[in-house]
């Protein structure tokens, strides 16, 4: 049994027990000379995942000599603290909140400083995106003495209490539809009564089961979570609108967002015909690779994602407000409902949201004696409306990448549009890794590379993620 | 019953449950047009009396226009978690930490701002002493969306692993000792042996109960604990030698250490003369008052402090190395050895300690990101020997305090000596809150102070601290 022993309760004593914490690392381009070492802080899901839809960080790894560490957040992937219990209850959850995870990955970090020889010295910049770049930013600004500074790429850090407007989101989504024709997000607003005539109609059940080609056959019960879904697959596609063919959540073309609104062009036909042609922009974010026999309600996105740890965090720590009100977005109006969204969540996990804990903790709005933190944000990324999209001071930056959607800067380079992003976030982690090398760090280097040592779990990376 | 209820763990969401945490609070010189908040963050032992040795903050108050707030730390005085049952085991005591303790003052802070008009965006000030200093200084580093600044008077933020030489604390009781005589440290260093070859004499130990006018009886296994009793007498007057008659610790007189070395001058008697003569000495420090009876080896200072709380904070994560060698110190050579400590620590506790936690935590050395802590030390106090006496950065600051006991800043400015520490300590606090209100802080007051929310447990204070 091979592991890196992090405890599972960093801020009580009572419970005496470690958990295997898996993180993947490649030291193929780090130089012990001037090198630097980049951090992913792992969000909600696998790690292999993250680390295969990162590709800046490769990009980056030969210029900076940086060995690279990708460290997955527990509950995740295979870093579960209490193995196949760890969400059987919420006692057994009560470790799940971002700031064990920052403990966790700060005690790796002193763990690879110490086992690494030549790694002691040399500046650590963390790096993440969505819910890994909200914990990137936190990591700099709760432990600045670990990581010398973060990329935070489209996180959402303000996307708390009454910090943004909850319609923000949702009418970025409205607006990238809008963007490919304005008959796009008209067909979708209007789709949302057709269901429910369709839903209330004569045989409209089966109707919409056949047109949708759903998996399992609809009952009036199902409808909510019907719209539910269906709205999640527009705000996926707002997420993950690339400017090229992608496997991020599904397969999708270049533009998906495109592609989809192609079928939606015309708002002005029958509820029938409205819903077929729904379903053909249904049809491209769920098979578009043509493998799928029949769509399923019950999933939006890849199973590399953790839903169920992410359901209790939202429940708990991560309490983001969402609205809509029909008109500024394409979406049916729906306000938010704390005492609503509590009491589903006491129902589900047995606990409630701490809705003003994340600003108490992380200081919601008033940020400014931090440091070293570069805030990118794509213009398409509904998650932009709870970003830190202007500058804050000299050394809290904002970059605004447009056309780009969710941490699209993360990704790899790629020929066909973005190595323009590339420059112009590489230029302020190259300075971090750059300045800190020469002054704020300082560099005892050891001379040689010793053995790793054996007690982590641990996988080294010749090619990325494999 | 009237309370703020702060919730027993923050950092875990399956525990629903709050506590009492008593504050005190003085408006005598608040003005909500351009005033301040001085915040005192309680530390081990019960705010009324932090309070009444905490005169500063009265005496800066006005010209500040300063509320004043004096925090109970949780587990302390009369803010216990889990009533009567707080220390019964280690579930109980499972949320006496730092991070629970900062986490209180945070949510504390926002309940004052959001309850008292006026208060909402006027600069917060930490201060403490002591434990209290460095939460007032890790405060600021973690909070500081919360606080301004800091001033940590006597904090030995660095009395961790070997941050500094874990031979430091003891070595400094001993110069302060010396500075009186250096007969005085002499006697004491020979003390130990005398009383080891007495205690195995026939009859000693009897004559030792007699000579030190114990309440109880040695037995031979009681020597080891006389001992100890004696030493941390000796570590005390080094705490409290201040330059006038105080009563902090216990009723003394102004440079107490000079009055105990008087009786202590020549160390080349014989065994029973010295041992006559260190009980006047330990009679000062217990019998100073004259209305000691006899001499008790289970306590050495005011019950107002929560000896039982610290005992499991020292065995968890406030680890601090202490060691002497008899030859730079005068007490008898002890090494840390952590093993043996630890193995204590689960015998009385459950729990084991986590040495490298703070380190992790709050960042060690590696603290020059941060801003607006003032560090104070008095050049006798012991603790100066893991605090911060050098500055660090502009706004890193340390102040030493020549011929100052254990912040002897933070007690009432005093005619016979100090005003001029006074000074040099009241100018960093008045800049932090004056730079603040007219730059950093946006004055958004409201028009009149309206009446106070009578669900939290409050002492309204119109004399200090009665």
């Amino acid at each position: 049994m091979v592991e890196f022993g992090d405890m599972v309760d960093h801020f009580g004593f009572t419970l005496m027990k470690t958990f295997k914490q898996r993180y993947l690392i490649s030291d193929k381009h780090w130089r012990k000379d001037g090198g630097s070492i980049l951090f992913y802080t792992g969000n909600e899901g696998d790690i292999v995942w993250f680390c295969n839809n990162t590709g800046f960080m490769w990009d980056v790894a030969e210029e900076l000599k940086a060995m690279l560490v990708f460290a997955e957040h527990r509950y995740y992937g295979e870093s579960l603290p209490f193995g196949a219990s760890s969400f059987k209850d919420s006692r057994h959850l009560n470790f799940l909140t971002s700031e064990q995870a920052l403990a966790d990955f700060a005690e790796l970090i002193k763990h690879l400083k110490r086992t690494i020889p030549g790694a002691e010295n040399q500046p650590v910049i963390a790096l993440g995106g969505s819910y890994g770049g909200m914990l990137a930013a936190w990591f700099r600004m709760k432990y600045p003495h670990v990581v010398v500074g973060a990329l935070a790429a489209s996180a959402p850090i303000w996307q708390f209490e009454d910090l943004v407007p909850c319609e923000a989101f949702m009418k970025i989504v409205t607006t990238d539809f809008w963007k490919s024709s304005p008959g796009c997000p008209e067909s979708i607003r209007r789709s949302w009564g057709a269901i429910n005539r369709l839903s209330t109609a004569k045989g409209g059940l089966q109707w919409l089961t056949e047109t949708l080609r759903l998996c399992d056959p609809l009952t009036s019960s199902d409808i909510r979570r019907l719209k539910d879904w269906i709205s999640e697959t527009w705000v996926n596609l707002a997420m993950v609108d690339y400017p090229y063919a992608s496997d991020f959540l599904q397969p999708l073309p270049a533009w998906p967002i495109q592609v989809v609104c192609q079928y939606l062009k015309d708002p002005n036909v029958s509820d029938s015909l409205l819903l077929q042609n729904i379903f053909q922009a249904l049809n491209v974010y769920y098979n578009y690779s043509g493998q799928a026999k029949c769509l399923n309600i019950s999933e939006t996105t890849t199973s590399n994602l953790g839903s169920l740890g992410w359901s209790y965090q939202a429940c708990t720590e991560i309490v983001m407000p969402f609205c809509t009100n029909g008109i500024d977005d394409m979406f049916e109006p729906h306000l938010w409902n704390l005492k609503e969204f509590s009491d589903d969540c006491f129902k589900q996990w047995g606990v409630r949201p701490r809705p003003s804990w994340i600003t108490t903790m992380y200081g919601g709005k008033n940020i400014s004696s931090h440091s070293n933190i570069v805030f990118s944000n794509g213009e398409l990324d509904p998650w932009s409306g709870g970003g830190v999209t202007k500058d804050i001071t000299d050394t809290l930056v904002a970059i605004t990448i447009s056309e780009g959607a969710h941490h699209l800067d993360l990704r790899a380079n790629n020929d066909f549009s973005y190595s323009g992003i590339f420059a112009t976030v590489a230029l302020p982690v190259r300075n971090l890794a750059f300045f800190c090398s020469i002054s704020l760090c300082f560099q005892a280097l050891e001379p040689s590379l010793a053995v790793h040592g054996n007690k982590e779990r641990r996988e080294s990376l010749s090619q990325p993620c494999t």
